[in-house]
């Protein structure tokens, strides 16, 4: 055991880690252009409306906006691009189920078989912003076999704010070190690091746009690196 | 589906409901009596643990303690019990290895099979006011195949206090109505009821010591009545 550094739970960002919400999402722009008419290129929909979460997330960290959790910010975010867009006659009912597109996202290929696999030998969760419905609804759809969902809005604070990562731990009964975050993003890792967790990068090559490049250099500062989670899973199982 | 009233995801007591605690814990008190050489009755033991369960909690109700989640008082309970009973050379790792008996305790026989039933048409979760790690710990334990653990610790209430009920619901993205709180104890589920959720009552003639009388009528006052988890997942699946 002494190369799994004493972890005895793994919690996973979702969003890009976990699941493809580039691919969901422009799937399901595109499915709503063609049914109202709109012309808009769903890849960059896509994009936008990702684009508007980490600065949504950042007025609330910082106090500009009170709390709001991810699918209020989504929301935000869509009502805007809606404007842009020119997409103005949606009825109130189909704009919320759109808004929920984030309930529906589709996990990466290796993702269900890796986390059964980790389940066996750890308590596998997630640590996310999305909210906690969200990500029981993703779980739900997608069957990843979480023992628990834990979500930054049981803490009314975002990653990385620390609350989230010692919260997580303090949830767990556990120390941070016995915890390890799953990450495919360096900066999400490098602040958990800092509070005490251990951690492992997760390669998601095709997260974003073709045309955007993703450091996927593996720089010696995390405890795994992996190029999925099945990896991981292997690694983590024969350790 | 009218006849499951709209419900959506089910919500469950867990001590008594789920688990056997008095079983559980006889049988643990029954091993360290043993192992201590102390002269204890441990079918007593374990009702008296239990018993300064509900005095504690108030206690936290009532602001006369500050927030402090079941672990720490089952331990306040348990070193007030060492003294009464006369156990006084035992090491803290043990005390504290023993106080997490909670997070060992065993399933009913029916648990996990309705369980998992119920779990293929519902989002099924903890509400319980065991804490989340032992919730967690147990159910990896006992394979309780939950979604998602809900523990008043989210909320820093006890039930029956409302925000736990409301909690619940507003964390899972739902009205009160399409929640129903599944448990062995009729003052939960009428707590429950007066939050506007739908409330399933579950038979555990056992729970208690053989001379403890339990109610276990069906007075109409509650949506379901069930004998078991089992019994709850055939009314509810052929519903």
């Amino acid at each position: 055991m002494s190369s799994t550094l004493g972890v005895k739970a793994l919690v996973f960002d979702v969003f890009g880690t976990v699941v493809d919400w580039r691919g969901s999402i422009t799937r399901e722009a595109r499915t709503l252009g063609a049914k109202i008419g709109a012309k808009l290129n769903p890849g960059k929909f896509a994009n936008d409306w990702r684009g508007g979460y980490a600065p949504a997330m950042d007025r609330v960290r910082k106090g500009e906006l009170p709390w709001m959790n991810i699918d209020q910010l989504h929301r935000l975010i869509l009502d805007e691009l809606f404007i842009k867009y020119k997409i103005s006659n949606l009825p109130e009912l189909e704009k919320d189920q759109f808004n929920r597109a984030w309930h529906r996202l589709k996990p990466w290929p290796d993702s269900v078989r890796g986390l059964k696999k980790l389940k066996t030998k750890y308590t596998i969760s997630t640590l996310s912003n999305g909210n906690f419905s969200l990500l029981n609804n993703m779980a739900k759809n997608a069957g990843l076999p979480w023992d628990c969902i834990i979500s930054a809005e049981l803490f009314a604070h975002y990653k990385p704010d620390r609350e989230t990562y010692l919260g997580a731990a303090n949830l767990l009964g556990l120390e941070p070190e016995e915890v390890m975050l799953c990450a495919a993003h360096k900066d999400d890792l490098l602040h958990a690091q800092a509070c005490g967790l251990k951690t492992a990068f997760i390669t998601r090559p095709k997260e974003f746009s073709p045309n955007v490049k993703v450091d996927l250099t593996n720089d010696g500062r995390f405890d795994f690196h992996a190029t999925d989670i099945l990896d991981l899973a292997n690694q983590l199982t024969h350790a």
